[in-house]
């Protein structure tokens, strides 16, 4: 990895130079709390790449490796030779890029990785662990990261974040994020559990849809009480309709009662639900982050054998425009909308939601999220952000990560970001004076200013 | 802005200085006929640019900026500032390189614009409008445009076309446009309003579907009388079916007395006019435009305060294919097809619309369209008409806008475009001796041929 | 056409000669077999061009050539003439490229084409057709190629593979593969004439769904028995639903009856079909091909004065991702999957088509296919296989073609393909020392190891 990696003219160069150690506020990822609390120290490479990033397995299934030498009991100095043999012949894959990037950034490694060398190479990246005694916080502390939004289920009990904050020796802010998917699935199994926990960790009684709602505002209140800036939805489905108040109280006896809903007294009592969060965001000043177009566990046999988050998930449909801009003019109208941020995950129609967001105060596009995380998705993001509303008002860079090795990727996007705005000045498009500026507010500025 | 803006390669610079002083037709746009024909002298650029053009006010409000220090009372000067803070970090929206083009061909000022010389730029701007007692057709004849092709309602009485045609001062052609949208959208609240007033310009009593064909037909002859050459529609709406003339005598009746229509019944009438006008556009020998995929009036709070065309639109669901072709085919079977051009505001799914138009002669895709008038989008658009049908066959630009200082978009795509074929040229992937010829059909040749 | 041609940078040269010389497996075309066997030699360019191939009768309808001077009676050389100045102007069009590489590599010829020196040109090309016997096996021996897999009916006897097969002055393989598309029409008005012949070869009376199901396995046995190891489907519909043995029973009764399906009743049936078949083909160590989303004969005045494959093609509506992996899913629940290689026509969902394929083990995005097929399309599918697999996996290109001379699609492929990881590596993007492997792998190894 070059010094100059992805920054592809003088300008570019430039402009990252001034803003390449500005703090990061990773304000949407998937840490856990409990590792940062406990600080353990990592040991082996192989296990923090391999032990749970569905990422790479998928990328080494897709080579044709078996299963077994993936997520089975094969030993990890094998299955870091596989991973490697699968990296050599992916260009363009974010996980080249980000690969060599954690070799270069944390490992001090700038050799391509490939078969022949992975054993050295892990070698010498568990040395350098040992030496360095790298761990969570010490990972955090050296990629400056400022503050982390962690996500967590609206019956979590935020024990971890109470005890990071009480904490003196660890000053990075981590603060839990309100994730509302498990509140909304209601048709999996075990929802009445999932409703009596919530009952208990509220202590309200949920017996129709007012005292859900009830339950559902104390525990956000809980959570701004820990410092929760941001929430967030992620399910496969968007509201096409909104039912009434009325139509809804009929739905939720019906969810509580176990009768089967149909899909479109599902979609309205999402909508409903949506209208009503939006106010209660509103109210806190809280960001709202919906994320679009995904579909999860499309491999039924991989799912039964290793679960969720297994790396057989997928691009969903594009969402229909007229379902999303009628949600947030609903919200508008209701309760005026919070900051809001739209990811898709298909970019089949990124640039209908630009202009859907565009019409609304206080709504923007997010970041390229998850398949779309590589260099051609980031810069297609960053396009249709500028193209449609103002880069300047991007809130950039997050890594919805699980590992605390992925604060490379706020790098890679930084570099990017700044090849980009590089290529517009140099070609006479846009103003040199304005270019450090921009790539700063970008990068950490506005974010910071709304996440306080 | 430098002189070679846009122009990355030498071989674009030489084709460009061959076809940048070609006249300008401009073949749909909604300037004012009265604003044309009165010819009031302008006095302030803030005005003009941000009295009523909503991609102005769009971007100022994805900015932050208030309301009311945009659309409301505030002076001018604090508006055109608030705007230039806008401006100042929004790299690649087009408005950026559009005002800066303007402000360089209209007002002599290379200046980057920004918030801190604001003031200096407004200043400076209004002495040049002054000084140069610059008026609607002063800048139209500055602009060399040759020909304009406003946008009129079926009903207009075309009075200022009338009265420009006549005033032998004023050697540029102002062409009406058939527009049909108001003549389409039956529901709305005003529609028998509408249907007397077409009744009275029409001289036909208007009491079923035969006699309102007929005061179709006879505004239509009205309009080519007085010079007309292009017709068009842009309905939310793109019909899936076609309904016999049976069925719409009965849809028609149910309009009249004001009954509520199915969807499909709305779609299946609207698929039999669109049949019916393809043919009455034949036999006239007209150019058809589709403008397919918007959506307007998404925020309802805006719509509401600022009425229509405020900045609150977007980009549509995309148009199904099938739809497309099946009524292409249709008016190619009913009576063959007029001059067809199809826009479609959404890019998801251009070159799907690309090979349609394709398999059908004398249709072609239109410029890249509103959201889509970006430099990316430009250049997409030239190559799904490239790739997909022949790009000598194009008929290039139009500035579909409401402001005189829009011409210099016309120059703004000639930049891309020369940009393009030289970089092609460049790589040996063009024959050099065939480029100045190609530039010149697009940029000019082929739409005088077909407009006369 | 200059030697370095599409190849931008000094890597892609160092790599492009390493590889040009690939022998090329041509795995999906529609070349006749019959042609090859009797191996006729050409006499005239215009007629090898211009006789059947209606990528070009559709660009000259584009640019308004009269039908009569594309597919009429008009002399060979004016349709030359007509098919030059339809050409001159069409920059980017993938014809403007094959057509100038064609007349490079076959006839020696390395001017542009255009309407003046067309006639020379011809004249030129067809005294080099006489001088160097230009026939089938002489363009297939000369471009290197070692093995076509052609395209062919299930009830076809294969009587041209055998004769070929078992001429021992010419080595290369012409196998047969498997296309079940007649199989599937089942509403075609000579259906039952289908079944009567797909008796008659298999030897088995279809009286129900059972019986068609064991014709369908014994023709398909025949085939490998010839060599087979590819099979292929290109319906305009992609099932959404899968029907039960049962339904499909009686799906099949209403089938040998006559009476009309409903949507659903076929797309279900069709799904069961297309599990039945992934079993057979995985049994068999077959590829399964599905060519995805066109939509054919759009044009019914020119369908009907030329029939099918006249040029009145399009893309169609993109394929929704959940139906295609509930596909996917069935077939690997079922059976595990065979290879299979997904095509889809439409660029505007190939990311998500791309996140889909990776979540099932033997499933790999094809190549950029049909209206895709220019340069932007191939490094398009180039980047959507890197980004959301593994580039190293990809089988590479094929003609899908009916003409000899298509042949310099692959040259045109290998060129576009090492253009692009020469740009990563001189970026420092990808690793220099792998970047030969790669371009072999695609070009040639994967799709040799996996068809043997």
């Amino acid at each position: 990895m070059k010094k100059n990696y992805m920054l592809g003219n003088k300008t570019a160069v430039k402009i990252y130079n001034q803003i390449k150690d500005l703090p990061i506020i990773d304000y949407h990822c998937h840490l856990s709390p409990q590792m940062i609390y406990e600080d353990k120290p990592f040991t082996n490479i192989a296990e923090i790449w391999l032990g749970g990033d569905h990422y790479k397995w998928r990328l080494m299934r897709t080579v044709g490796i078996n299963e077994d030498e993936i997520t089975g009991d094969t030993p990890w100095d094998t299955k870091f030779i596989n991973f490697a043999s699968a990296i050599e012949f992916s260009p363009e894959n974010p996980l080249y890029h980000w690969s060599h990037m954690e070799l270069s950034k944390y490992f001090g490694i700038d050799t391509p990785l490939n078969s022949k060398n992975a054993k050295d190479i892990l070698a010498k990246a568990n040395e350098h662990i040992k030496a360095t005694k790298m761990s969570p916080r010490k990972l955090i502390k050296d990629s400056k990261v400022e503050c982390i939004c962690t996500t967590d289920d609206v019956i979590d009990d935020l024990k971890y974040h109470k005890l990071i904050a009480e904490d003196k020796t660890f000053d990075v802010k981590v603060l839990p994020s309100f994730r509302v998917d498990n509140l909304l699935l209601v048709e999996r199994e075990n929802y009445p559990e999932y409703l009596a926990k919530l009952s208990e960790m509220s202590g309200v009684e949920i017996k129709d849809y007012k005292s859900f709602k009830v339950a559902i505002e104390n525990r956000l209140d809980f959570f701004v009480e820990m410092g929760c800036r941001v929430t967030d939805t992620g399910l496969a489905y968007f509201p096409d309709r909104i039912s009434s108040d009325t139509v809804c109280a009929k739905t939720f006896k019906k969810i509580l009662s176990r009768d089967e809903l149909k899909k479109e007294e599902y979609l309205g009592f999402l909508g409903n639900v949506y209208v009503f969060l939006g106010k209660l965001y509103k109210e806190r000043n809280l960001i709202m982050q919906w994320h679009l177009a995904s579909d999860r566990n499309i491999n039924t046999a991989l799912y039964k054998r290793l679960g969720l988050d297994c790396g057989v998930d997928c691009m969903g449909d594009a969402i229909s425009g007229p379902a999303l801009f009628t949600m947030l003019d609903a919200i508008n109208e209701n309760s005026g909308l919070p900051k809001t941020i739209v990811y898709t995950l298909t970019p089949a129609n990124a640039e209908q939601i630009g202009t859907i967001t565009s019409a609304f105060p206080n709504v923007c596009c997010g970041a390229a999220w998850w398949f779309c995380d590589h260099k051609r998705g980031i810069e297609h993001e960053i396009q249709v952000i500028a193209e449609n509303s103002s880069l300047g008002s991007f809130y950039g860079m997050l890594t919805d990560s699980r590992s605390f090795l992925s604060y490379a990727r706020h790098d890679y996007f930084r570099r990017i970001l700044c090849n980009k705005i590089g290529e517009w000045v140099e070609k006479g498009e846009y103003d040199k004076d304005s270019a450090v500026e921009l790539a700063a507010r970008i990068s950490y500025k506005n974010i910071k200013r709304d996440i306080g």
